[in-house]
């Protein structure tokens, strides 16, 4: 018999194709704990909202949650009252399958805007996946969400409480319409630690700070983006002091910067992953605002597929930021390698090491502003050709 | 002899190769008028400036001016003090040959940012240049400003006071860096009316906010914006009530419009010119808000390459402009064919319709919120491959 490899006690996930995406692809995913858990969640700030969004912002008041369906090529966003019914029934066909309420169910969809849900084709196939669900199907469900992902993105962390090993398990999909203004993607976690739902609500938002709502793609942010995170409490160990949220929150800080890079890595065309870094600006909020200018600029990303280090695009960008900037202060680094002092460039030598620096996958651009203390950071990656040929093609 | 043509009434212009850009086409232009004329200017608010947008600025206090010196290929960007000794070098070799104060000369540059202004080269072609500055040169003045642009941006337009014409000449160049926070790019305009600098400049002004400031290519605005419009009064038309000034303002936002429609038809890769209109907003703030997300979002623009109607990538990036929206009350138009009805998708009738409106290569998508009276609009254009291909191997 094959040994099951458990990501994380008490949960089961599947990934199976129910026919939605056209080439045959997984597109329908399960998660189901054991036993009812905590949950939180965070979802788009865009005022069109699929769906899933608005069910799942409402059920999730209740604190508790046993199980996800989550279906990839359509969104089942724009999708007026129908919409809704759909969403409702794909959780409503789960909850029979398992004997459980339909509001214990969450939902999520991804993929075209606009387009009515086959939710024929979801209802037929929740009693195989609900069945096939396994220990080590995290996979397949990481699989099943895709949508112009390449690769499925999922990791898994231990770590310990008075001696008891809790594992926190994370899956995530997101390729495009992505920008730092909130969770700009699907992500869904399991954690077997047992933690109240406020305070598991405040960790994720922490972490969300530090992780998701600091990578861009391309600027644009999505209609479902939804953040999950369930906690069932099943390994024992219980969260009951400070320090206890330490030691959790600094494992699902890991997961999720783990994952939201893995999204900027993966994202639709992309060969860079670049880390924009601001620092010595007035406040942080200057800060953040200048590294997501710098991050969102056509020109800039341009550049860098181009492997140019056109330094005057990063500080052009950071000037129309709308924030306080004094051009001769300013110096920027590509990795540690200073290209521009004083607001201006340091010559032909600094131009062929920062060249060199743009042919590596990764790498950083740090601007000092000189100014103060305030700092931010955001990882984007580059715009290349390949990330139009995906987007101009995309429903075709 | 060959008959000149008289562009506009006591104005020459001239444009040759100095030797700046490495192809050896032209990049240095002159525009002279035959007596001081009154001057306004609009420039970036980008807090990286250029040095002849340093200089400009303060030139300009004097509301007077007889020469215009533009170089292209070179911004004069990030040049520190530099840079500023060698934009009022550029002005004073001019003035020099002319014989006026090298207060009455005003400087603009574009191209490349970072690099020494190859100001020797500037010098040595700036006798020939004012010596072959002719009444018709303004063709050859819009050729030598141009950077990415594919073709030369002029335009003529005459009206009338009191029976007497005068003419108005307008030339710009931009191709990319433009968004409609400003003037975003080189524009110059000659008028012969008669006009205090005063209400030239409150002139320029409102004709930028139906023109210039209402485009946008790629998001980033340029650290060189400027736009400057002189009147010499030569033709002899005097602007003496508010009648005069209404005429004079319909021809002037005439010119405007038209070389900032030229901009986007001939921006970076551009395939689409596309007019996005936003109505029945809250307020016109909100409709800009919204209108410039839409116009400004790599995902509506590739799909507007790949003639793809994906109405919920423009849905989607109304709904994170930061402006009231309520989903199920939104209309979008394809030019005059309803897409989307309650915030859903009208069917695959409308969707061919729609197809087909966006094979041409100029249309309108219409968005009606429903809400109240505010509108706002913005051309804008789609997000190619070759704009990736154009920015990546810009300075290469």
């Amino acid at each position: 018999m094959k040994m099951e490899k458990e990501y994380c006690i008490g949960y089961k996930a599947a990934g199976l194709s129910s026919g939605i995406k056209k080439n045959g692809k997984k597109d329908l995913g399960i998660i189901i704990s054991e036993s009812p858990a905590s949950v939180a969640g965070v979802f788009t700030t865009n005022r069109v909202q699929a769906a899933p969004v608005v069910l799942d912002k409402e059920r999730i008041k209740t604190g508790v949650c046993q199980a996800i369906i989550v279906n990839s090529g359509n969104a089942n966003c724009c999708t007026g009252e129908q919409g809704i019914r759909d969403a409702k029934a794909m959780a409503s066909s789960v909850a029979k399958e398992l004997g459980i309420s339909e509001e214990m169910v969450l939902v999520a969809s991804t993929g075209v805007i606009g387009e009515p849900l086959p939710i024929r084709k979801i209802e037929e196939n929740v009693p195989d996946i609900a069945k096939s669900a396994i220990a080590d199907g995290f996979q397949d469900f990481a699989e099943a969400i895709m949508t112009t992902d390449t690769i499925p993105k999922l990791i898994v962390r231990q770590g310990s409480i008075d001696g008891k090993r809790f594992n926190v398990v994370g899956v995530a999909k997101g390729a495009g319409m992505i920008h730092p203004n909130m969770a700009t993607l699907l992500g869904f976690i399991c954690a077997d630690i047992k933690i109240d739902s406020n305070t598991l609500s405040h960790a994720l938002q922490e972490a969300n700070k530090k992780s998701f709502n600091r990578i861009s793609v391309d600027g644009d942010t999505s209609t479902n983006d939804t953040l999950l995170i369930m906690a069932n409490g099943l390994s024992g160990a219980q969260l009951k002091n400070t320090e206890h949220l330490k030691t959790f929150q600094d494992i699902l800080d890991d997961v999720m910067i783990h994952l939201s890079r893995m999204i900027v890595k993966d994202a639709e065309g992309a060969t860079k992953l670049v880390e924009i870094s601001v620092k010595g600006a007035k406040s942080d909020a200057d800060a953040t605002k200048i590294a997501d200018a710098i991050a969102g600029s056509s020109l800039v990303k341009t550049a860098l597929f181009g492997e140019d280090a056109n330094w005057g695009r990063i500080l052009a960008a950071a000037g129309r930021a709308g924030a306080d900037l004094e051009p001769d202060r300013v110096e920027i680094y590509f990795n540690d390698a200073l290209m521009v002092k004083e607001g201006m460039g340091c010559g032909p030598e600094a131009e062929v090491h920062a060249t060199k620096v743009l042919r590596e996958s990764e790498f950083s651009i740090s601007v000092h502003l000189n100014l103060g203390n305030g700092q931010a950071s955001v990882v984007t990656c580059d715009l290349s050709i390949d990330y139009v040929k995906i987007n101009a093609d995309y429903r075709s």
